[in-house]
């Protein structure tokens, strides 16, 4: 078997999705900082994300890092963002540029660009036929401190690919909701990603071959203000749901 | 008289060439972790950027502030400019939105952008009548830690900027030296920044009308690889040197 992935943050929402969707893909190797509530598809180590000896340890023969770990709360305080998220994620890229690492997958977030969504924008720019797309090239805008630690979660990435010999997609994760997208709320169908395109998406980040890459990880939903073009061109990212096949949606639609 | 304008880092390279240049254009209030080694043009705190009362202190009924304090350091390692330059810095613009400070002029780097030169551009980006530019509106490329701190720094003022009525210009600055350019350093000399035009384009910053800016500071040199659009048109940057007009770039031209 090839040599394993490691999963930051597993027991997470994201986690969940990823492993809900394509445990049987790879050999795991799971970190989170709360122990398993049930079985898991791989060696599930019980560490936070800021602990060095544990992650690189968890690092050892790995060929992929999917990292997820930190704090995910969008109103985090900056003290737990910059600790979490700033020096957690430059641990990651860090010791997976020493232990030759190939590809490290980073869930960055929505609100790293959320103030992009000004009054003017909105809430037109949530709705069918409008025109406005981010595409992952523009500059950040964070919603919230916590998108800030994540931009700052892709330019730590970016100095860790262009210095060491590493492959490094940020996904810019959407509103993630299992089952069907979240009802009476345009922002939220607008930027919904499903469980199965979530762990699709994560699987093309492992499979695909690419330098540097920002993407958007959104399901095909037919309202949406970011482009999924480089997920599709680059990662071959073929996404099967779409916000607007739902009955919340077209009730919102109709308001 | 106007209320005054706080500059931290004043005792540093960046410091004193804007002292030189503009001293007498503003009621000063200086910080700085080191002492004065002479007479000062305005009030002197000796505290470092990290202290946050001394922070709130040095802000009250301050207008603008230009932030030039953390570790200036290249090569400084993580642990140093996560303290200093990024959690430093958000301190600064935290403080400078909670007391109803009007502008905040960060300097941030050259190397945010570094690793834009990669070895296929090099040396040609850095000669005349080459037409790369990078005009700010380009994502962060960092050639070392120290320049993820300063892209992390930009983000936290984009933060700030949009969620507080707090006017942001970023200074990408480029090499300042003393005098006359580097010498027989074509990099060097493409992003030479004099000490006058330093202080002129700092002035520019205080005076100037703006929402949020990335502008690149560099003295009008014929060989450029940073735009100097945006500083002009929207601060009225009116840079007067040149590395060209020296002999030293004259003699590495012709090597």
């Amino acid at each position: 078997m090839d040599e394993p992935v490691l999963l930051t943050g597993a027991s997470g929402r994201v986690g969940s999705a990823i492993l809900g969707g394509i445990a049987d893909e790879y050999d795991w190797r799971l970190l989170d900082q709360e122990p398993p509530t049930g079985d898991t598809p791989g060696e599930y180590v019980v560490a936070d994300v800021t602990n060095e000896a544990a992650l690189r340890n968890a690092m050892k023969d790995v060929r992929a890092v999917i990292h997820l770990a930190g704090d995910p709360r969008p109103e985090a305080p900056w003290n737990s963002v910059l600790e979490n998220n700033i020096d957690g994620t430059k641990k990651v890229f860090d010791i997976a540029a020493q232990t030759g690492v190939e590809k490290v997958v980073f869930a960055s977030s929505n609100h790293a660009v959320g103030a992009y969504e000004t009054e003017d924008r909105t809430p037109d720019m949530y709705r069918d036929n409008h025109e406005y797309r981010l595409d992952g090239s523009e500059l950040p805008r964070p919603s919230n401190l916590y998108g800030v630690s994540k931009a700052a979660g892709e330019t730590l990435g970016r100095y860790y690919h262009d210095h060491y010999d590493l492959s490094v997609a940020c996904v810019r994760i959407g509103n993630l909701t299992k089952g069907h997208p979240p009802i009476d709320y345009e922002r939220g169908q607008a930027m919904w990603l499903s469980y199965r395109d979530c762990a699709h998406l994560f699987d093309r980040c492992i499979k695909a071959d690419y330098d540097y890459e920002i993407v958007y990880g959104i399901s095909d939903n037919d309202r949406k203000y970011y482009s999924l073009e480089r997920a599709k061109d680059v990662l071959g990212y073929d996404p099967r749901d779409n916000s607007a096949e739902f009955d919340g949606e077209k009730k919102a639609q109709t308001e």
